[in-house]
């Protein structure tokens, strides 16, 4: 029977991911904007009608991607609206690895880029960030590998699940230069750009092909219910997508609340500030623990437990109704990720922290 | 820069699809149960709350695969949750074409099948269906074909989209048995089989292998903005496609909507002696008209113009804000597929046609 199936199906399993958990009443094991939703989706919702459900989706998302397009000073036929970033990202290998080919990914970082690519056949070399770096990628031994194994794709996740590094302009262009000598196709996974206070215009850079960038609103705008996934890249790459996409990907809601969202970037800007004052604070209260908290440009802090194990910490935490996503899926078992959230709860979680692992002695 | 892609995306093109063309006012080219959605749906929709929206959904759609189970007598692992039947139908080969793999398809059906193949850079082997047999199934040169091609895949759309032939229990049997015995799997896409008087439990065939049942709950219950199909089969070939499946391929909305239409029986009976009426009613009518309707055991009939073509015959209705589906992409050009509407839109559609077409001189 077994027989029936592609031969890369084997030991292919699904990835875990966080939240999700029955009793959970504070979950810092997603990381979305921690405003919630803006107003504008309720109004979207409210003014849905049952003749909007009736109709098929606009296939291909056109009036979204012309309303992106316009936003982001683009073509229409630069961007390809996807169910969350997800499914983007599960098309990416899909035009581009045959059996064999081989993708270089940074570890840790988010799982699916690899699901993603060994369902097509393809091998993956990691790229190993180190603890002792503060798992900061090093830029030219990165580019040297790129040359040196010429990869059909590269995944960079920017700023990086679950390390919080963001890289700057000049180091994606060396990257990107790199790629572009070897015919790579760089994919750089910018699901949580929009909660960076360094973020920084990117789009700029499809302009001579071989880059492909994937955003998500599901966390800028804390709509993970939705799946709205965007992205943006040269018309060859958009065309060859294109020619893999199922139809109607997006739903009708889909595709209401994006255009909603897309003006929504005052919004977005308190997220930011939100974001930064708590980070700021949890930053300087877990530096009163006995953990090593990691420097973050995101909206999530890497949390090493020295020793610990997460699983034996969330479970301490539980009790309380507390999670944290444990980084076990990372290969880092005694690491956490903290979402951050508002800020009665992470003082919550500060507290049940202190009380678990005790003050650290000086 | 075309060495960045895979071979098989050579040729590979979006298939065109009915609905969504502005200014058609009666749209009778896409086959939707033309009671409407139900009013559950619409509170659904009105039940959804912004915290909703803000929490993932169930990855696997798994309260949504237990109640399918429940009321189809299966087990919660025989049943996989999709957005929409295409996104089954398109994961279908990611677990079984290998480059250079056979798929068996009849010709015409539903074009997507194809290219979910191709996309694999499998080759595929179209079985004609002629129009003298007016488009049936000859079953046993079929289960013969397949005997001797050994395909990985063999899809049948049952009823059959465009031509309306719904196989009964023991044709399908034949073929499932011929490919059992060449481990094949067999695809059976049962997108229209809610809205057939004829319609009989296929459920409990997956008990053997080799086969895969796929349904949308789009049609049956007209909310096509929605996407949800879903797909049984036993679990073994559900644990592979598991493997290949994005995560949260279900909006929160689609899996609340879906729990609400399991219960709807009473719903589809009504849609389907509303369908049967006027199935009737058209079948008489397109009699008296210089044309020749196919017999159709779905919601939907095909019509043969009789050397008119579809385009032209479109034209005129379009004047008339009416549209029906143009067949050139099934490789029919001279022939339009009419979803079956309530009795004033075929009344219309009628009066319409028989004003451009004329009444058929005897």
């Amino acid at each position: 029977m077994d027989k029936i199936f592609r031969d890369a199906l084997k030991g292919l399993e699904a990835c875990y991911h966080g939240g999700s958990i029955d009793k959970v009443r504070l979950d810092f094991s997603t990381s979305l904007n921690p405003l919630g939703p803006p107003p504008s989706i309720a109004e979207t919702v409210r003014s849905l009608s049952i003749s909007d459900l009736s109709l098929y989706p606009e296939s291909d998302s056109r009036s979204v991607c012309y309303s992106i397009a316009n936003s982001q000073k683009l073509a229409p036929d630069e961007v390809l609206l996807g169910n969350g970033a997800s499914e983007l990202l599960f098309m990416i290998p899909l035009i581009a690895i045959e059996k064999g080919d081989i993708a270089l990914i940074p570890s840790p970082t988010y799982g699916e880029y690899s699901r993603a690519v060994l369902m097509m056949g393809g091998n993956i070399s990691y790229y190993p960030l180190l603890r002792e770096d503060d798992f900061r990628l090093q830029i030219d031994s990165f580019t040297e590998t790129i040359d040196e194994i010429m990869p059909k794709l590269v995944f960079l996740c920017n700023p990086n699940n679950p390390t919080g590094e963001y890289l700057d302009r000049s180091a994606v262009l060396d990257i990107l230069e790199a790629c572009r000598k070897r015919d790579t196709i760089l994919v750089i996974d910018e699901a949580y750009v929009d909660l960076s206070p360094k973020k920084w215009y990117s789009d700029d850079l499809i302009q001579n092909g071989n880059l492909i960038i994937v955003r998500s609103l599901t966390k800028s705008f804390s709509c993970a219910g939705i799946r709205i996934g965007y992205l943006v890249s040269d018309k060859k790459i958009i065309s060859a997508l294109k020619a893999v996409k199922i139809p109607w990907n997006v739903t009708i809601l889909g595709q209401k609340v994006a255009l909603a969202l897309i003006d929504e970037l005052e919004y977005l800007k308190k997220g930011v500030e939100l974001v930064e004052r708590e980070k700021a604070y949890l930053l300087h209260a877990l530096g009163k623990l006995p953990v090593y908290a990691i420097q973050s440009d995101a909206n999530f802090i890497l949390v090493d437990l020295k020793g610990r194990s997460a699983a034996s910490i969330n479970e301490k935490l539980l009790e309380r109704g507390i999670y944290l996503r444990d980084c076990a899926s990372f290969h880092l078992p005694d690491f956490v990720r903290i979402g951050i959230r508002k800020h009665e709860d992470n003082v919550e979680l500060v507290e049940a922290l202190t009380e678990i692992l005790g003050v650290e002695e000086v």
